[in-house]
C-alpha cells in the first residue's frame, strides 16, 4: 500500500457549545496544519500517487472556504460542534468530492482512502479516515 | 474512522538487561515524548472521540506513575526489560484500564481501540496498539 | 552567556484593523506557541538560570489572561492591534512585572533579558525581547 | 501489536519525467528524512520489536547506497521514475531482503510488515507498507 | 527588539568542490528549510515589524530563482561553492536588494537586520546575519 | 555574522540536589538534543564556517564521554548540579577546547563564539553562549 500525504494550515476562530468543553465554550481560535493522506495499492504511470501539485491545490481550496473565519458563522457548519474531529470529517468529505468530481485527475479513481489529520496544538489532533 | 491523540512526556531513568542493549545496558535516561491516540467509528454527542480534556488527564495520571523516577527500582516493572515497546504496551494497558473503569466518561465506552507512541530520540520510536 | 527557554501555547480568536491585513481582517484565530526565554551571566547557587518550575509557571499565569479568549474583547488590549509582534510584547512585559515583583524568586535580580517567541503557524513566527 | 520506527536522511538529485511533474522535472534534489517501522504482534525476549542498533545499521546500509547521488545516474533505479513514493517502496524492500537474509538477528523472523516513510519538504510525505 | 519570521523551502541540486566536502564532491541535492528573520526597535502604525504577507511574498520571489534547479548551472553562483552559508548569504543579499527596492513597503525602511538561516537537514543547519 | 550548527543528541540519567528541583531530585533521566553553533564573520576558503563533518565529529565526540551514563556518578561533573543550564556549559567548554587543539581544522581559529543549546523536553530547554 502507497500513500502520498501534503500539509496546510488554516487560522479560525470558533467556541464549542457543551459543558464538557469548559473554557473552550467560549470564542476563541487555532491554527490548525492539516494533514491530507491519500492511499492506493499500485502507483500510477507516472510513479505516483496521486499528483501532488494538483493534491495540495485541492487541499488548498477546500481549506480557503475555511480560513481566516469565524466557524460559528459559517452556514455549511451550522447546527455542529466545530470540534477537530468534526472538522477532519468536513474537510475529508469536501477532499473526497473534489477527487470524486476529477479535480485530482483521471488517475485518482484508483485512490481507495484518503485521511484527514488536524494538529491543534503541539499537545492535541484528531483524525478522520473514509474509503474513496 | 475518528481519532483524536494527546500527547505528553515523562523524563526517567533505566537500563536494559542483555548484551544487544550495549551501552544502554549501563544506567542511563530518557525523555520519552508519549502520545496516546483513541479510535472510535463514530462521534459522540458532542461531537468528540472522547473528552479531550479528560483524555490528556488520564495520559498525565498514569505517566505520573513513572515520571521522574528510575524504573529499574519500580516493583510494578520487575521481571521485565523496560524497552521503549514495553513501556508503550504498560502505558497503553494502564490508561485502558482507566478507560474501562470510567475516568473517561460514559462515551468511552464506544472506544474501538488505542495506540500508545512514545518517542525516546529524535531517531526512535516505538508504538503498541491494543483493542478497548 | 546563559539561557532558559519554557514553552506553551494559548489559542486565540481576533482580527486586525488595517487594509494591510487582508482576509486576517476578518475574526479568525491562532494556536500560538509560547517561548520565554531568560538571560543572565552567571548561574545561581543551584546551577540554574532560574527555577524552571517557577518559570513555567509564571508564563501559564500571564498566558491564562489570554488564553481561550476573544481578544477584540480584551480591555487590556484595547487601542492597539493584536499582532503577533503586540502580543509577544504585552506577554513579555507581563512577564517582566512578574519577575520584578518576586514570583520567579530573590535569584531572579540577576536575569538580565527575556525574549518572547509566538510561533503562529509553521511558516511564520514573531519575537520581543527586552532587557529586566 | 507493536512497531519500532527508526530514523535517517539522505540528500540526493534527482529529476522526474512526465508533465505532470512541471518544475520537477529539472534536475534538482531534496533531503529525505527517511522513517523505517516494523511491526510484529509479540515483543522477542529481549523485550523489543527488534534490535534497534541493528535496525538503524540496516537502514544506513541501505541508504548510504543512494546518499549523496544524482539518482537518475543510478543503474539500479533505472527506467523508473525517482518519485518519493517509489523510493519509499525500493527502500523498504531493500531493506526487507536485508532482513530475511538474516542482518536483523533470528528474532526478525516473527516481523510481520514494514513501512518507509520519506519526508520530502515540510508539506510532503509519502510512504509504502508491504509485509515481511 | 521586536522580529518577524517567515518559512519557505526549495529544493535543489549542487556539488561542492574541495576535498574536505568527501562525498558530497558528488551531484548530490538538499531541500532547504529557508527562515528570513526582520529586525527592528519599534513596530510600525499597524503594529508590525513588516507586512508578513509581503515579507513571505518576498521571500518566495528570492526563492523561485532557486528552486527545482541545479544550482551547478546557476551562472549567478558561478566561482563560488554553493554551501549551506553561502546560499544563507545569497538569499540574504537578494532579499535585503528587494527591502530596499521597496518590495516590502515605506515602513521597511526601519528595518535593521536580517537573519537568514538554511536548514539543510535534521542535523545541520547554517545562517547569515547583516544589517539593513 | 555566520553560524553553522550541528545536532545530536544523549540519553542520560542524573538526579539534581536542591529543594528547588522537586521531584527532579530523585534519579530521572533525560534524552537531551544538543545542538552546537559555531559563528565567524567571514567564511573560510571552501565558503564554509567549520568542515560540518569535523563540527559533527567533535560534538560526538564530546556527547560520548555523557551518553549512556549516569550523570551523578561522573568524576568530571562532581560537586556541580548536572542542570540542563550546567550541561551546556560543560559541553561547549569541551567543544572549545578540541577546537583550540585543532581537531576543527586551521580555519577553525577565525571561529569568534559557539553556542551550545540542550532541549530537554518538548516544553525546556536552555543554552550556554561562550567566545572562541
Amino acid at each position: 500500500m502507497f500513500s502520498l500525504t501534503v500539509r496546510d494550515h488554516i487560522m479560525i476562530a470558533h467556541s464549542l457549545r457543551g459543558e464538557t468543553f469548559g473554557p473552550a465554550q467560549r470564542l476563541h481560535g487555532a491554527t490548525y496544519v492539516v494533514e491530507a493522506t491519500f492511499r492506493r495499492t499500485e502507483l500510477d504511470a507516472n510513479g505516483v500517487v496521486v499528483d501532488i501539485g494538483r493534491a495540495a491545490e485541492a487541499l488548498r481550496a477546500v481549506l480557503a472556504e475555511l480560513d481566516y473565519r469565524n466557524l460559528d458563522d459559517e452556514p455549511s457548519l451550522a447546527g455542529e460542534n466545530s470540534t477537530t474531529e468534526a472538522l477532519a470529517r468536513v474537510i475529508a468529505n469536501r477532499l473526497a468530492e473534489r477527487t470524486q468530481a476529477g479535480v485530482l485527475g483521471d488517475g485518482a479513481r484508483e485512490l481507495r482512502s484518503l485521511v484527514v489529520t488536524l494538529h491543534e496544538s503541539p499537545v492535541a489532533s484528531a483524525s478522520y479516515e473514509r474509503s474513496l
